[in-house]
């Protein structure tokens, strides 16, 4: 039984009994929305399970907050549901009460298309901020996905492509593990490529440890029979550890969520702890999986030529650790070095130094390393540059990834944050172009 | 003697009885150092006054700070110095003991070139962190220096080019006013383009209600008679209004510090207190000096296209109205929409609602005037937008200045801050030439 979780070829349709759709029906409205713009990306999707699944929700704490995520913050507290419809193009944020509306039109629409009840259907919508959804063509976009609706794994990669945004490519990713000799599968998609620094909780609500901080959304399927309160312990703690330490910008969404679907066709002894055997390996498992979807987040930031993983060890509290492993992650003249490859270890120290965490100068060591690599090059000791040339450290920051070690000494508290560098391509994208409105990002 | 406060064409050298100087001695290290380079921008200045001046100075609260940081804290907790040296090139920061010994050293050869005690000096350093200071270049640039001490105008400009760093250009100001027939002047220079959001306090210790986040350097004389007590609490109230209200890109340096020195040769019947008429003109005029020194700084930042007033009402507390207001002047989704001229309302309002202020979203008002107008065009009103074109939007943010008016409508709490825009100009400068360490930035 000490069989490891297994990265296998495969998305969101491979768990058994679930099917899934990605059409386009121009939202943007940029064309003709008949279908028949030929090579247009794709902008609706629909996920649906063979039977009522165990739900898990995790949401913005933004307090503004997109009518789609009210939604499914409602039918994701109950014990099942039955499907996810999404669309890019379009946030449904900061549109008042016919937002709202629409949201819930939208789960109806799906229930009456799927024949399940609208309270089973969860709803997602990334995109621009305050225009309203053109209801008329997501109506006939659910319904199109409805009849598409396919177990292949091109159904799902057609789903992956329906939520991008800025996203330059789909992510999608799926593990398998046995439970008692049957076979488990979890996997999932997501996006997500700016506005990127989650801070999701259960309620939506903000904790008070809680750091402030995507329009990023994932989409989780399994066909483990795990129990619902199980489930959403699960997902909280997976996302905790994956979605909610990435930053590309800093700039936390209105619309970001996290939604997991574990329908029980896996034919499993169901999981009811997550303190026993099987239900540590579903969590180390899903965990597996939301951390693939959210370093994938950061490798395809808008404009990033760089992922840092910054590594924070020795701070007083774990608390200490985040706000520290924060403050370096989101420089901008932290990145902006980053983006230049070039090891500048003053700005890190400036951002340790004002970040909230207790800092003393005098303790603090830097380092660098490959990714996951334990042989760690230092440029600083003791708050003083180490011994090391400089073309040396050129070296250590010149690779697309690579590992910030930077240690307090001053405790035990840990935290990695995935970051990022911040290029004149980023800044490109996002000033936009107010001559085409229609073409602004969100 | 209900006289304005006069803005006039004047520096440092304008209030009786100072003197300035700014010299070349190649803290770079990129050429001879021998004072022989033509046209090499100066790098290293002093201020005197003819007699011991009442003495203020506001320090960074960033936990690394910089050795002159220290030991000017030390030397402006007394009532009263004489002198200001500082350098550009090199912040001292991050250099250990020997940092402190140089910094020491700087107030030293200071002191003996001018023939006052080294206490009476205080000093300051700007530019890249961690590289030891090269004290034999001090040394003679402060000899330099102190032989060219004069009260022209040109030596003020001088002073101002030596501290300059990523500035584009120097940084000066005067007022004039009358206290009890007499005239007197409060005049300053500053510099700071990049590195810029300051929080300075007088102990450089954090006070909790104090936001945490330039190099920036300003300094102040005047030819005012004012007690030590009264200057320290009158600087202390003019940096919470203009430099500690400035941000540019979020970083708080290491080695921010404002100093200022008022040595009574006005002959004005000495201010003891700010509450009566006098005081409060003093006050008013040194707000004026900072504030006017502070917006020249967020003008000038590197890279910078647009200057944003983000003016912030009806917050429940002005704790609130100050979150908020920083949570949208630091935002680099909303920066760079104002970077493409994008009225881009909803990135506003994602960072409102991430920020630590309560937030309502249907209660928040967005508009925009020219600077200081009271004519607003609203964008939003009660969290959905105005009826108003967007290209009228579009015509408010065009201007390199422009206000930003957000209502929360929750309560009394106001705050403003002084931002700006990202450009790719801004991450181009940064990410600087690891080919080329000497040239790097701070």
């Amino acid at each position: 039984m000490g069989e490891a979780i297994r990265l296998i070829e495969g998305s969101i349709t491979t768990p058994r009994g679930f099917r899934a759709a990605g059409v386009f029906c121009d939202i943007k409205q940029l064309g003709t929305g008949k279908g028949s713009d030929k090579g247009a990306k794709r902008d609706l999707m629909l996920i649906a399970s063979d039977c009522p699944a165990a739900v898990a929700g995790m949401f913005t704490t933004n307090q503004v907050c997109a009518a789609p995520v009210k939604v499914s913050l409602r039918h994701a507290r109950k014990a099942r549901a039955q499907a996810i419809v999404a669309n890019s193009g379009n946030a449904n944020a900061c549109t008042g009460a016919q937002g709202m509306r629409d949201a819930e039109a939208m789960a109806g629409a799906t229930a009456l298309a799927l024949g399940v009840p609208a309270r089973d259907v969860l709803v997602c919508s990334t995109g621009r901020i305050g225009l309203p959804l053109p209801m008329d063509r997501v109506g006939t976009g659910i319904r199109a996905a409805a009849a598409q609706l396919s177990g292949s794994r091109a159904a799902a990669a057609h789903a992956a492509e329906a939520i991008m945004t800025s996203d330059s490519v789909p992510k999608e990713v799926a593990v398998q593990f046995h439970i008692g000799g049957k076979r488990v599968t979890i996997a999932g998609i997501a996006k997500g490529a700016g506005m990127i620094e989650p801070g999701m909780s259960p309620s939506g609500k903000r904790p008070a440890s809680q750091p402030q901080h995507a329009t990023m959304l994932a989409f989780i399927t399994s066909d483990a029979a795990i129990d619902p309160r199980a489930l959403k312990k699960a997902l909280r703690e997976a996302v905790a550890v994956s979605f909610n330490r990435i930053t590309i910008d800093g700039d936390m969404s209105t619309n970001d969520t996290v939604l997991a679907l574990a329908n029980g066709m896996a034919e499993n002894a169901p999981i009811r702890s997550l303190d026993d055997r099987d239900g540590k390996r579903f969590q180390q498992a899903l965990n597996r999986v939301c951390l693939e979807l959210a370093r994938q987040l950061v490798a395809d930031g808008e404009g990033v030529t760089r992922v840092v993983n910054v590594r924070v060890s020795g701070a007083r509290s774990q608390r200490d650790a985040d706000h520290a492993a924060r403050a370096v992650g989101n420089s901008v003249l932290v990145k902006t070095s980053w983006c230049g490859g070039d090891p500048n270890w003053g700005r890190i120290m400036d951002a340790l130094g004002y970040s909230p965490a207790r800092i003393v100068e005098t303790k603090v060591d830097l380092g660098y390393s490959a990714p996951g690599s334990k042989d760690i090059t230092w440029s600083l000791r003791r708050g003083l540059p180490a011994k090391v040339e400089f073309a040396t450290l050129c070296a250590c920051v010149a690779p697309a990834e690579f590992d910030l070690h930077i240690r307090l000494n001053q405790g035990r508290g840990e935290a990695v944050v995935y970051a990022c560098d911040l290029s004149e391509a980023y800044v490109g994208f996002n000033k936009g172009d107010v001559s085409d409105p229609a073409a602004l990002g969100g």
